[in-house]
């Protein structure tokens, strides 16, 4: 490819959004500019990447919202495209690691063409047998964190263990509720819709699920789901549901959250009352996040391929089709409108009509 | 001895203690009864014991209050003696593997003489060139809880990690940070008076202290004495503190925590409002207790004892004198009226009149 003008869309952050409340589309503006497309010199290390899919994940509000002491995380300001994790197809490499068609996945800016300057931060695509979309959920960042969540982070949940997940339908929940379940632990989910609790249970294999929306008394709901109590805890949402686990909770039992999704539009967290629970149960609380669990990604992939061939693990997403559609796709995470991991299909691997 | 009936000075539990509010002096009614002493028949595997010292410990409000959903304690209701952590005199045996004059501490009835049937539960003291009195506190359970809690419940701080305690003058937050300092590890405690931080930075080593009471601003007097941040936060306090300490956490810190003291006594909990920092400073949050660790009393004995005979570790006890003193001795913990471990000593050793 010689030099070339093309015109690249972009979802730029158009301003901080403001913290406390929602993210909204307005913060972002879908724009179109003029790129060159110019094939890297040689050594300068730099590959041209096309878009084809990105992946909304709730951690982007803390970027966009510029929240105050965030540390390792990818940043963007004002004026630039949103960076989120997402699929391209290397167009052009001046990289010695990467040639021309490569599929990659990764930290990728929200836009059709980019040019990447730190290609190594990029993961190569070496399983295209699966469909290329789940490099932003189920193969990409959602996968690792759900199983270093479930298997890495504290003892893995052992047979007959009570596991209980919240935000279950979404791209981490519903993967470590299957792999609850590949263990043998006794698994219930909660979820925003009965749609999203008949698909745990007719379609996820969770052994019991209910619509936190429905339920007057969420203590009580996890006490009938879970007469004996709960073993271990998959956090991702916080708040009231959070107070309510603390006291449905067995001795010596786990709670790992990477998220607290409920808390995040709020202008002032709410406060947890029952911490001292953590104290009289003997629990463990753990924080983490996938970006401390790099070194296990070929690990997890030796296990999740196989399950994902033989169909004993099924990941439902939804697609957005389109740039235009990106900042809508972004706010509706907030407020529970995928129905599965949310994806934006950016561009068809085969379509070819820019090379 | 022969059967002989003598008086016996009891402090009872009158009534349960109202929830939500301090526990006090008018919920025990020091009252004396006459007991019949007699040895214990040989197979009754009981004994007869008198009591030396008796501990003031904060979880004994739990039971006074008849907590919901308390499990693993030692229970006692209205019209029985308390029961607590103290150090006795076996009078008379009918267990072979107890002799009369044998000391012993363990769980004992707040009473001058006590008939045990489980003497099991006690542990026979061997070391007696230590202060008897500390069997209540530094070589009891505050001692294994200090131990356990900085040793055996996460990973043992190392060299120049960061460490904060709070309660830090108190029976197990005064050990903890000794320990901390035998380690390398810098330093600081929180109490609530200029007494208590003198104490912690003049005598028991300390790099820093502060008064909590006199904080406007605990984030900023955490700040203050951690501009790196808080790799290990021995927590008993909970409230407003801990909410402080998560927004000083270091990425990857560790809150080990026995107890919350300063919500015992509030009609409903503080809410903790910074609990998302576990997720973003992947933090772990521990609550623990010392019934877990047992099997690590013989090793915390063989590491504290030399220390304690070579003056490398301190403790510093606040005596009552008598049965009289002692629920006003119990209600001081929750307002901080003690002035390190509270003990309330009952008889002297070597007082012997009623053999």
């Amino acid at each position: 490819m010689a030099s070339r003008v093309i015109s690249n869309k972009q979802v730029i952050l158009r301003r901080y959004a403001t913290a406390g409340s929602s993210i909204q589309e307005s913060d972002m503006l879908v724009t179109t500019t003029n790129i060159t497309l110019e094939a890297p010199a040689e050594g300068s290390n730099t590959l041209v990447v096309k878009t084809l899919y990105l992946s909304c994940d709730p951690f982007l509000h803390f970027i966009m919202k510029n929240t105050p002491g965030l540390t390792g995380y990818t940043f963007f300001t004002p004026g630039s495209p949103i960076v989120g994790y997402g699929v391209a197809k290397v167009v052009e490499s001046g990289h010695p690691e990467f040639k021309k068609n490569d599929l990659v996945w990764g930290l990728i800016p929200w836009q059709e063409y980019s040019l990447i300057s730190d290609p190594q931060r990029l993961i190569k695509i070496h399983h295209t047998d699966v469909p290329l979309s789940y490099y932003t959920g189920l193969l990409g960042m959602a996968g690792k964190t759900a199983f270093a969540g479930f298997y890495e982070v504290s003892n893995k949940p052992k047979k007959g263990d009570y596991v209980f997940i919240s935000a279950a339908s979404g791209a981490v929940g519903q993967l470590v509720g299957q792999f609850a379940k590949l263990e043998g632990c006794y698994v219930v989910g909660s979820a925003g819709s009965q749609e999203k609790v008949d698909l745990l249970k007719n379609k996820l294999g969770f052994d019991e699920a209910f619509n936190y929306k429905e339920e007057k008394d969420l203590v009580a709901a996890l006490k009938r789901c879970f007469p004996k109590g709960i073993d271990f805890y998959f956090e991702q949402v916080g708040g009231a549901l959070l107070d309510a686990v603390l006291v449905n909770m067995r001795d010596h039992g786990r709670i790992v959250g990477c998220g607290m999704i409920s808390q995040y539009n709020l202008p002032q967290p709410q406060g947890i009352l029952n911490l001292m629970e953590v104290i009289l149960r003997r629990l463990h609380l753990i924080g983490f996040t996938h970006r401390d669990y790099d070194h296990i990604y070929p690990k997890f992939l030796d296990f999740v391929l196989p399950h994902v061939r033989n169909h004993n693990i099924t990941y439902v997403e939804d697609i957005a089709h389109g740039l235009d559609n990106a900042p809508a796709a972004l706010v509706g995470l907030f407020s529970g409108r995928n129905f599965g991991k949310q994806v934006v299909k950016v561009a068809d691997l085969h379509d070819d009509h820019d090379e």
